[in-house]
């Protein structure tokens, strides 16, 4: 078992990766059942996670991703995808609370009325939201692999549009950032420094 | 020591907090040095935390998070501050590297370059990357808390202005997420329903 503490001190950014290591689907899917336990606002489940896998996908990812060698040479490589619109789809997802009588009709109007408050015909809000879950879920993600003994590598250099076409995201879906998981090759960076912890928080 | 895996299934968010537990400036320092181990985009750092502790501050930041009680009952209620022109403050960050001989020279103007071409007078770019950074650091510290023994609460409802007047935020800071962390008290909710895994992940 790895600790938590551990794996946050442990974990570092990877760019090297074995690409002979290959990933089954169920490998893949207890990474996704890691990060579907992220929490996100109102529980809207504001992400998706796309898990590239196959050699023709993944070299036009790696296209759309400036020809980062690691989109193709990991075992998978995640597009963390942002979804607007989520408080139009919160109903669904927490009916089973009701059905379930964990929560009551009121309650269960209440959720759904202040969520439509802050994100109902508010775009930016709605963006903002979904990358801030995405950057949740990618951190979970980051951490689950590490628990299962892979590396990951955490990307932004790509163009939105042609990962949104490789992948067939809808229009209300964007790419939050790319994540490759999978098992080192040599030549990975150490640890990058730090601020001192006194220049990263102040008291108040 | 609490595993990861353990960590992700088991960590819920807290509303109720024990309002009588206290934490020590070194106590939130722990905490505050795991969450600087999350790795951000060309390691900009383009974070801070404020760790709101005292009762008059408390007040005014639950004031302007419209009254949630978790925010005056928590030991510590985090303000995870994004910051913009990460670009501009990363030579300092990253000379430490250069000074050792972990990069040379022409890393090092590299580093910059690529980072300036992203988010240089890109103002959406800069914003969006501090929010996705924001996540990153909610995340680990949530699971920071979650390995100390305690709970936490993410909180996006609040006024922003309203915030970066009471913790004293500079133009090119604001706030991306609020996380009360500290001892239970009853009452708080189990885990919430997820999607299924296969509503989440598509594979390619």
């Amino acid at each position: 078992m790895t600790g938590i503490i551990e794996a946050i001190k442990g974990r570092t950014s990877a760019n090297n990766f074995d690409a002979t290591h290959q990933m089954t689907h169920d490998e893949i899917k207890e990474l996704v059942a890691l990060a579907n336990e992220t929490p996100t606002s109102f529980n809207m489940q504001n992400f998706g996670l796309i898990a590239v896998v196959s050699p023709q996908k993944k070299a036009e990812l790696k296209a759309a991703a400036f020809g980062q060698p690691k989109v193709g040479d990991a075992a998978v490589t995640f597009v963390v995808v942002g979804k607007m619109k989520g408080n139009e789809t919160l109903p669904a997802l927490i009916k089973p609370m009701l059905d379930a009588g964990a929560i009551d009709q009121a309650a269960f109007d209440g959720w759904i009325a202040k969520c439509n408050g802050m994100y109902a015909g508010k775009p930016q809000a709605q963006r903002e939201e979904a990358i801030r879950s995405g950057g949740l879920v990618a951190m979970t993600l980051m951490y689950a692999a590490h628990a299962k003994g892979l590396v990951s590598g955490a990307m932004i250099g790509f163009m939105p549009d042609a990962v949104s076409k490789v992948v067939g995201l809808t229009d209300d879906e964007f790419p939050v950032m790319l994540i490759a998981i999978g098992r080192p090759a040599a030549g990975n960076w150490p640890r990058k420094v730090r601020r001192a912890i006194d220049e990263v928080v102040k008291f108040a």
